[in-house]
This record gives structure tokens, sequence and C-alpha cells, in this order.
């Protein structure tokens, strides 16, 4: 007879694919299934094929997901995708498709507050209790990890949406972002499909000495100077398409210093190489930190 | 025989003033006296004074102070404030001078931090856990609570140096704000002394309806716009001299809709009126907050 341990379930849910993920409390994996974002219900269902398909005992679940979603744990909405401009989406109740199959604690939180977990209990953040986890790709989401608890709130953190000063470059080309909902908000400045607009190429097809790098970093930098003011991270990891780029973070690095000109003095932000950084979880970090929010949410119950 | 019962010791630790207080755990003040900040000995000896001249048994002490200050309990400079540029204050211990007086509980943290604790418990922000206080004076400061903890991070927040995009007036006039190390930052755009550089005349000699308030509430809502997609507070409070002004807060509520343009969808943010308000604590925010900080130290203790 094969002897069953008890496993964790954890969801990357993006508008792209679900990144199904089964791991335990040590944030070893050990399968995993992408399947494609379609409807709310075919999409979950095939998600639930593959965690029964598995034959493993689900110890608890973590959902990781795209938003904006309902955190509050009052509400009777809660676990539902809100206002979501997905079409099919908007006010889908996506941990309740689950928590019907199986009956154990759900960790449920924002992709980019899931990430920041992970990060902070397996990756480049162990040992904190206070980090930002920004990620710059098509879109621009952050995740705030403050005395060890996830920022919650109102709703949860939008930091994509933060309104910077306008760069000269982008001024003299009226170019103000690519959010219809904000002239000058860093997701509008810096996301994939802005840079593809200002240059006329994708972000990924542009030379490691292309003038966008310095353009983007600025405002990553300025973002972060932000950041710093507000929430007085310990660390800030930075993943993403774009950030990938090896020319970015060393350029946001030196502006970032600069930025701030002193004003914050720690021996923390004095190792500028330690404070801004790649995810330590690599590719990882989502599914790892859909799998931290089931441990908590074990943890938690 | 007198009954004495347990009393808690506060000090709003201002650059100006040092105000004393003795309180209870309700939030009650039962004795407060003004102490002016010349060297950090004389000071202290003066709070300790009123202290024991007071006989009261002390159970836990509290201190909110102007920073930036170590609150890393860890470090063995707990306790100091650090790198301020006001004259003799540099390094100074200030936990240090009290605790070697009184053998209690220490809580210590910055000004805007325990204004937020106080609100928390017993002001604009009781049964929240999440919220920012922001005070608008002579400079500019926030603090955060965080699911109900304080953040602290890698120091503290230092809100009023976050960057703003410069508003078309002051472009024209070439005027960047009057902080030293920053063009462009909250504190260098919306202090009293960057309103009387702009207009001639100190802020509060300003008329209600002076164009200067129009241009201060458009940088005080762009930065709680800020404040909202980093922190995603359930409350935000805006204390200080300068948004005292009864034209500035119905401005700020106007504009922060606007820039927000609909983003954040919450029925919090939508009465707005109940979203961004005056300290529930009035002129006593920062003693009450020292007092907070003494009531969580014996919580803790």
């Amino acid at each position: 007879m094969r002897m069953m341990t008890k496993k964790l379930a954890a969801i990357e849910a993006g508008g792209t694919k679900f990144m199904c993920t089964i791991g335990d409390s040590s944030g070893e994996i050990f399968a995993q299934e992408r399947i494609p974002t379609t409807t709310p219900e075919e999409t979950i269902k095939k998600c639930v094929e593959f965690f029964h398909n598995s034959h493993e005992e689900i110890e608890a679940f973590g959902i990781a997901s795209f938003g904006p979603i309902d955190l509050d744990k009052k509400s009777p909405t809660w676990g539902y995708i809100t206002t979501t401009p997905k079409p099919g989406w908007q006010n889908a109740d996506l941990v309740g498709g689950f928590k019907s199959e199986f009956d154990v604690p759900f960790g449920f939180d924002t992709d980019v507050n899931g990430a920041a977990l992970g990060e902070y209990k397996w990756g480049a953040a162990q040992g904190l209790d206070s980090i930002i986890y920004l990620t710059i790709g098509t879109g621009v989401g952050g995740g705030l990890l403050s005395n060890g608890t996830l920022a919650h709130g109102m709703l949860h953190p939008e930091m994509g949406h933060i309104i910077l000063p306008l760069h000269e470059a982008d001024i003299e080309q009226e170019y103000f972002g690519s959010c219809p909902f904000h002239k000058g908000c860093l997701e509008g400045l810096v996301c994939g499909p802005a840079i593809e607009k200002r240059y006329g190429q994708p972000s990924h097809e542009l030379d490691e000495d292309h003038k966008a790098w310095d353009l983007i970093s600025e405002y990553v930098a300025q973002a972060l100077h932000n950041f710093v003011c507000i929430a007085s991270p310990q660390k800030i990891i930075v993943g993403g398409g774009v950030t990938e780029r090896s020319a970015v973070l060393p350029l946001v690095r030196t502006k970032l210093t600069k930025s701030l000109n002193g004003y914050v003095k720690t021996n923390t932000i004095e190792n500028m190489e330690e404070y801004v950084v790649v995810p330590g979880l690599g590719n990882q970090s989502g599914s790892k930190g859909a799998l931290a929010l089931a441990e908590r949410a074990l943890l938690e119950a």
C-alpha cells in the first residue's frame, strides 16, 4: 500500500493561465499543470480535475489571483474576483468553485501579495518582515507584506496605479501612458504595451542599450522612491518580463539612490545591490506564493 | 490615605516642545505639561521632573518622537533620535534618558505612527486596522498602521518625501519646493514655509478663497492617491495647521475622487466624506498617540 502524506494545493490564477501546483509546507513542488484561462466554469472545472486526478490528500488550498478581488472575510463575496475588465470574470466566485470540492482551509490573496509571502517564506526575503514585491510585465502590480502580514486594508494594494512625474521625453512626445484610468501612472508608463507603443517594437525585441531602458528605469526608480517613503520596506523584489532585462535593475538602483539623495539613511539601503533584487523563487514566485497562502491558511485554521 | 492607581506616562517629543502627559489606558488625560525643546539633557531632565513631581505610580511609558529615530529593538541605538538636522539632537538617546529613571515598559515610535495608533484606539479610526495619519504643517509626516501594527520596516515611513508631479503653476514659476533633498516632494510643495515662499504671506494669513488652497489640495490629493494605491488604507486622517483650513479637505476629497477616476471601487472610498477626515482626537492626537504607545507597551510586556 502506498503511503499518502498530506499535501498543499496552490493556484496562481492569471488572465492567461491558471497554474495548478501540488506541493508541501517546505515549498517543495511535486506536480504542476498549466490550464488556459477561458470561462470561469471551464477553467475551475479543469483545475478541480487536476487536483482530483492527482489522488493526493489535500490539506489546504492557496489561491493567488489577478484582481481586483474581495479579501474581506466578513463579506458575502469573499473569494470573488470583482470588477475586472476581463470578459466573463466579473463577480466570479473563484474560491467557491473549489471550496465545494475540497473541504479544507483556503488562503486567498492577490497574485502579488502571494508572491511577496512566498519570497518571505522561501525566497529572497527570508528573515525579513516588511517587503514589497513588484512585477512589471504586460501589467504592473505590487504586494506589500508589513510586519509579517499581507496588506489588504480597504481593498488591496494597486501599486501599478500610483501617479508619477512625467519624464521630459514623454512630455515632448505627449505620451501620458497606456492606462485608460490615469494619466501618468506607473503601469501606463512602464508596462510592455507602453514600451511597444513608444518605440514601435515589442519590448523583448529592444536591444540592451536601447534608450527605452533608461526611461523605464527612471519611472521604476521614482515608484520605488515612493514605496520607500510610504511603506519603508526592508527589501524590494522586482519581477516580471520587463525587469528581467539585464539593463534595467542596475539603472533602477543608481537612479533610486540619486532620487532619495541621502535623505533615508540606513545600512540596508546603502547596500542597494541587496535592497532592490530579482525574485529568489525565479519563475516560481507566483506558484510558491500560492503555496505559501495555503500553508498560512493551514496554520491559521 | 490617598489611593494610588497606576497611570501611563506619555511624551509627544517635537522640535519645539515636549508635551508630557499623565493618563490611563482608556485614553483619559489627568495632567499635562509643555516643556520647551532645548538641549536633550535639559529637556529630558525637565520632563523627568514633571513625572516625578506628579507622585503618580507610572506603569508604562510612551514616547512619540520627531525623527528620524531608531525603532529596531535589536539595535544598540534603539530609542535614539538619529540623523536629525536639529542641532544637538543627532544621536540623542531619548528613551535611555527616561529608562534610567523609570523601570517600566517603554513604547517608542514616530510622532505620526503614534498619532495613527491613538486615532485607531480612541479617535476617528476605531474598529479599523489599516489607516494612514498624515500631518501637514511646518513639516509633513505620515504614519501607517497596517493590520493593526505600526509600519517600521527598514526605518519608518517618511511620507512627506514622496515625489509628485509638479503643478503647472509651479512649473511656470519654477518653484520646485522647499525641501533641500528632493525636487517636487510633498513636504517641499505643501508645508507652511512653501506656501509662504510662494505667496509672500504666512499660510494662516491667507484668505479661505486664496488660490493657494486649490494648489495645495491638488498636491495632497495626488499624495493620497498614491497612499491608496500602495497601502490601501481604510481611512486617511489628515491633521496639522495647513489642513485645518476649512477650504482644504473638501477640495482634497473632490480631487482625490477625480484622480482615482473610478479605478479603485469600494463602498469605503465612495463615502469620501468619511474616508478623508480630520483627527478624531483633535489637538490631542499626538499626546494620546504617545499614551497609546505606552498602553501597547504594557500589553506587550
